[in-house]
C-alpha cells in the first residue's frame, strides 16, 4: 500500500507503507473513500513544527469498514463511517463530559493519507452514516472528521447563541466552517476577517454578514467600529498564531468569549492583559466525536454543505501537490481520492 | 483629614491629605464606617508593583452618605452604603452585561483608607443597605466592597453549580470567601489549598470539605488523587502568581473551568499548554457591583458572615501596622476603624 510520508520541510512523498491490519480486538480497518490535507499539517510541512524522521501523514478520514476486531460491536464491514483525528473510548469520564479529544485512552490517528487505515477503539471512535452516502455527500462527510467539528467547537466554546455577534479570525477551512457553525447556532451577526476574495465569497455563502480585511490594531478597530465600540460577544480564533490570538482577545467585549481552535504555535498570553480584557477563553483539540451524530444528520439531510471548503480535488498519489497548493494558498483545502 | 499614603516599599504613612468634596454633580461623599487593607495592596507595598510618588491607598469602603451632588438621585445623606473599588455608571453596555468593572466610565476608587471618601458616579456605584446596620454586621458589609464579591466572581466565572467539585488555590481573604461562595452555590465538594492552621479552620467553617497542604506538582497530584484522577470541575485561582495559575490550570479536568481573580503579576501562559489542558478560563477585576444587592441581602439576613476574615481590627491611625501584620501573614485581613 502506498501513502503520504513527510520527510522534512516541504518534502512529502507518496510511497510504500505497511498495510494496516487489526492489531487489537478493538480495532477496525477502513477502506478510504476520501481523505485530505489539514491546515495543521502545514505546521510540520513548513518546518515550524519539528519532524522526527519520515512520518506518515493525515488525520481526516471517512470510508467503508473492511474488517473489525472481535471486540467491536457498534460498526460492521460494509458500513460508511467517520471518526475523529483522536480515537477515544467514549466511555471514560472525560468522554462522558463531552471532551473525547482528552479521552484517558486517546490515540492520535495520524496516517490517514492512504487508501486504507487502522482505527483504534473503533466502538468509541467511529460513527456510521444511515446508509452509504452518494458520492456528492462524501466531501461534506469528510469534513466532519475534523474541520467542520472544529469550527463547531469554536462556536460552542465561545458560547454562540441566537442573536450573538460573532467575529471569526482566520479564513482557512476551519474559519469558514466556524462561520457556518455560528450561522447554524443562530448568530445575529457574523463578521469574517479575510482578505481573499474567494474566501470572502464562501464566508458570505456560509452566513457571514460583514467582512473585515484589516488585521492587527486596524482589524480590532474595525470590529469595535462595527459593534458601536463594544466588541464582539464571541470571537472564534481559527489560526493559532500570537497575532491571531491577540486580535481575538482584543476584539471581544468584556465578558465576551473566545473559542480558540487553531493549534497555538509560539503563543504566549500575558496574564495581566488577559485579566483586564475580562474575556472567557476556551479551546483546545475539538471533541468532534461529540458532534458527529448531529453533524452527520445535518449533512445527510442537506441542511449544511461544509464540503464546499474543498476547492481542489486530486488523486491521492498527487498528495505532494495537495500540500503545495495549500501552502501557497492556491487552495483552501485539498480533497484526496484514493 | 488624615489618611494612608504609600511612599515606597513597606513605607505607609498616616498623614494629612486633602479632604474629599463634591467635584462633579454625580459624586457623593461618605463618612467611613470601616475600611481595610487588601491583599492586592501588598503588591505595591512589597515593591512588586512600582509606586510613582506618594500614593493615597485603600479601595474597600462602606459608610454613611454625608453629601451628594445635585445629579444624584438613588442615595441620600444618612444612608449606609457600599460600593465597588471601581466606580461605574451602571448604564453602559458593559455594565448592563454585568461587567461593571469594565464600565466605559469606570474610575478606580483608590483613597479609601481615610475617614471620608469621594465616590464618583454615585448612582451607579453605591448600594444602600435596608437600614443602618448594627455594628456587628459592618465587617461583613465591608467585605462586599471587594473581597467577598471577588470570591463570588471567582466561583461564578468557574461556573460553580450544585454538585460541582471545586478546588480553591489561595488561602487569603479572597480564597476563603471563594470557599464560602462555592458553598452558597451548592458545590458538592470544596478542596481548599492551605498550609496555615488558622486559615484551614476558617476554610472548613466556610464550607471546605477537604484541605490540601501540598503545592506545585504535589498539590496537583493530590487534587487528582482526591478526584479519582479526573481533576476538579472548577478551580478558583485567588493569588495571581505564575505558580498559582499553573496549579489551577493543571488541577482542572478537561472541560473544567478556572475562575481567576488574583491580579496576575508576572504571569505568562503558554498557548499550547493551555490548548491541550482543554480548560475554560475566565477572570478579571470582579464586577462586585453586580452582586451587591444579592450579597447585602445574604449578610443582612445572617445567611453569610464573610466578615470573619477580619482577624485583626485596628484604629485607622495604625494603618502601617495593619499592612505589616498582613505582609508578615500574622493577619488574614485587617479592618480599620476611623
Amino acid at each position: 500500500m502506498r501513502g503520504a510520508v513527510l520527510y522534512g520541510p516541504r518534502d512529502v512523498r507518496f510511497e510504500e507503507r505497511e498495510a494496516p491490519k487489526i492489531l487489537k480486538p478493538t480495532d477496525a480497518v477502513i477502506r478510504m473513500s476520501a481523505t485530505c490535507v489539514c491546515g495543521s499539517d502545514l505546521w510540520p510541512y513548513r518546518g515550524i513544527q519539528p519532524v522526527n524522521g519520515p512520518s506518515p501523514m493525515g488525520h481526516e478520514y471517512c470510508g467503508i469498514v473492511e474488517e473489525v476486531g472481535r471486540a467491536v460491536t457498534s460498526v460492521k464491514p460494509g458500513q460508511f463511517v467517520i471518526g475523529s483525528f483522536f480515537a477515544s473510548d467514549n466511555t471514560c469520564p472525560h468522554c462522558k463530559a463531552g471532551y473525547q479529544t482528552s479521552c484517558e485512552h486517546r490515540e492520535f490517528v495520524g496516517d490517514a493519507q492512504a487508501p486504507r487505515l487502522r482505527v483504534p477503539l473503533a466502538d468509541g471512535t467511529l460513527v456510521a452514516t444511515p446508509d452509504v452516502p452518494s458520492d456528492d455527500l462524501v466531501p461534506s462527510m469528510l469534513t466532519l472528521s475534523d474541520v467542520m467539528g472544529t469550527g463547531w467547537f469554536a462556536a460552542r466554546a465561545a458560547n454562540v447563541k441566537p442573536g450573538t455577534t460573532v467575529a471569526v479570525v482566520g479564513d482557512g477551512a476551519v474559519g469558514l466552517l466556524a462561520v457556518l457553525s455560528a450561522k447554524q447556532m443562530g448568530a445575529g451577526r457574523i463578521i469574517a476577517m479575510s482578505r481573499h476574495a474567494a474566501r470572502q465569497k464562501l464566508a458570505r455563502e456560509f452566513g457571514a454578514t460583514d467582512i473585515v480585511t484589516e488585521r492587527g490594531d486596524e482589524g480590532v478597530g474595525r470590529i469595535k467600529e462595527l459593534t458601536k465600540g463594544i466588541g464582539a460577544d464571541a470571537v472564534l480564533e481559527c489560526v493559532g498564531t500570537q497575532e491571531a490570538m491577540m486580535q481575538a482577545i482584543r476584539s471581544a467585549r468584556p465578558g465576551g468569549s473566545i473559542g480558540y481552535v487553531g493549534v497555538p504555535h509560539g503563543v504566549a498570553l500575558d496574564g495581566q492583559q488577559l485579566f483586564f480584557a475580562h474575556v472567557n477563553l476556551h479551546g483546545g483539540p475539538a471533541p468532534v466525536r461529540q458532534y458527529l451524530p448531529q453533524l452527520i444528520e445535518l449533512v445527510w439531510n442537506g441542511k449544511i454543505s461544509p464540503g464546499k471548503v474543498f476547492d481542489l480535488t486530486l488523486p491521492l498519489d498527487q498528495v505532494a501537490e495537495a500540500y503545495r497548493a495549500m501552502d501557497e494558498r492556491r487552495a483552501i483545502k485539498t480533497l484526496l481520492r484514493p
